[in-house]
């Protein structure tokens, strides 16, 4: 069955008090099980990206959800995927930046040799919350003096106002 | 510039003593930094996939690094892409497994819709070690009485006898 964007928004499963109560948890991986719906998704963000009308050099995808998008849209885009990952998962030469969540500093890393200077970047994840792990993808890609031209969602929690915390504009797919 | 599998291989990194003394790390993610590359080692699974002349319905993948290749070859092959996640990460209806480690056990899980009964199931995953984490995703296929018809991994430590572990067949394409 061909889907379009708004049949596969629709996979999107809801949990409330998941993973702690009050917070209401909405589920990606029901998209997954559609391989249809997966295309569909990310045939919409690479229209997306190709409509920005500008050179896209690099695919950053955050640990472990933009894992699941980054490759598919860097591989219809015929550029390269990089990923962030948390300390201590990332072997080599490394950037790093510490990031303050609720409980305490976590730390982000990336290759160093991922990004080259003046390299055009898109940073892809599932959620945009608090901005924080988005926020310090930037500040990484910054340090290798890469041009964040878009970071894109396929969730956002427009309450928490994270695109605030971000310095370049942001595309989502669904704003809850 | 069109790959080889050959080439493809070439494209792993070692770094000795990362993460820790001893240990001879091979990092997967140059392959990432080359579109084409990406493409010709998920062309290279899907072709020993579709060589098993069996229906194929499932891909499972790992956190965080199957999540790299298992939608990429769900969506060559037209089937659902289905994750592992340790514990607390997936929200509904899970199933779980516990998993002794060096130092404790680890628990993992799936989310139960995500195999029907009598299906058939590829486990996809970067780096086949000791073989727990692949052997807790088996068991976890078994207890929604699915088939784990083949286990695929990039890379394999021959010396650690994972695959002795593992109840289907195993492929790898480097063998270290």
């Amino acid at each position: 069955m061909p889907y379009t964007i708004e049949k596969v928004k629709e996979l999107v499963r809801e949990y409330p008090d998941f993973p702690s109560e009050g917070i209401l948890f909405r589920d990606i991986f029901p998209i997954f099980h559609h391989p249809e719906a997966v295309e569909c998704l990310i045939n919409h963000f690479v229209e997306l990206i190709k409509a920005l009308n500008k050179q896209v050099d690099v695919i950053v995808g955050l640990d472990a959800r933009g894992f699941l998008f980054g490759p598919l849209i860097a591989i219809k885009l015929g550029v390269s995927f990089v990923p962030v990952r948390k300390r201590g998962k990332l072997p080599g030469q490394l950037v790093s930046v510490t990031y303050m969540k609720e409980y305490g500093p976590d730390v982000f890393e990336m290759q160093a040799d991922g990004i080259k200077a003046g390299q055009n970047v898109v940073i892809v994840d599932d959620l945009l919350a608090t901005g924080g792990s988005c926020k310090a993808a930037e500040d990484l890609v910054a340090q290798m003096k890469g041009n964040v031209i878009l970071n894109t969602f396929v969730i956002s929690l427009v309450g928490l106002e994270g695109d605030k915390k971000l310095k370049a504009p942001v595309y989502t797919l669904i704003k809850c």
